[in-house]
């Protein structure tokens, strides 16, 4: 998606590491206009219309996952991390370890909120290693749910997550595949 | 909002120590087309011709956050809760006690993304004690940016936080109001 690439390439910040920031539109301030535009873009890549249900992680796929969801006119779940007071029994969970927190964390869905009937669009906002994906795939085929595909905004391709996914031939469509990011700026991966 | 406190009344559950669970439609699975038309009853109750922010918590705030932005044309920042390595310098900062998580928790939001010229909406889906409001409000004047006010979905009244933002002069509206929970049901207070 040109438009997402041309904001990463204006406003993205390369960290030492290869940590990329996108921290301005995306991921702490979000441009909604944006997140609208990009929702289209999966409404174009994905048959939206059998989807009963987009499916998110806490925190920063939220603001993605709604805007698309809203633009699908279906509900958004998000699977929280860790255990709240707030959730009762019955839960769908999946360990994964992440890596910006570095240590393991727990997501969880209410068995309530999906269901064997439910045709899921996984959404997240940003994929590096590909573990909050892995975990919600988990809980999707937990659930006996339809995996329609996963749809990411931003995916560091150098870190293969979202490889490993496509070789399990799971419909994933990345919008901007950054596959390297270092003193010599952004390189994105062809479409 | 009647159609809040009817999907309340209807969907809410009560769980032993007055916890209300709304989770059905507001924070785990959210129901996308009635955050839409909360985002419209705030446009309504709030001057939001002149709102450049909304600002909201992690993270069940973000879905309806988004949706408000969204109708109002204007970028949506979360604070976020704790430190994380994705956060370079520069932030402003509160502290306040979790009582979901029984902890104090630091919400944080990078001086980038908010600043002195900023009008600011705070929204949040639901309110009890009022910590990540205060919290949230701290923020906000640490800017130096002003507070247009503050728009709540469901608000436990009878645990006062919301009492003493309204004592403090600042414009909260709440679309639900619940003073009491327990085996008699849902009390709601009068518009």
């Amino acid at each position: 998606m040109e438009l997402l690439k041309k904001r990463i390439q204006e406003e993205g910040k390369i960290l030492p590491g290869n940590i990329v920031k996108v921290d301005g539109f995306l991921n702490h301030r979000v441009d909604t206009e944006l997140m609208e535009q990009i929702a289209e873009e999966f409404k174009k890549r994905f048959d939206t219309s059998k989807v009963t249900l987009v499916l998110t992680a806490e925190a920063s796929g939220i603001a993605l996952a709604t805007i698309c969801a809203r633009a699908m006119g279906v509900p958004m779940v998000f699977a929280k991390k860790a255990k709240s007071d707030n959730i009762e029994g019955g839960l769908y969970q999946s360990d994964i370890f992440s890596y910006t927190y570095k240590k393991k964390v727990t997501l969880l869905v209410s068995k309530d909120w999906i269901s064997a009937d439910d045709k899921v669009l996984i959404v997240d906002d940003f994929m590096a290693n590909g573990e909050a994906m892995r975990g919600l795939c988990d809980i999707v085929k937990e659930a006996g749910a339809e995996l329609v595909g996963i749809g990411i905004a931003v995916e560091k391709g150098f870190q293969h997550g979202g490889d490993r996914i496509r070789e399990a031939g799971i419909n994933i469509q990345s919008l901007a595949i950054i596959d390297s990011a270092d003193e010599n700026g952004f390189v994105f991966r062809e479409d």
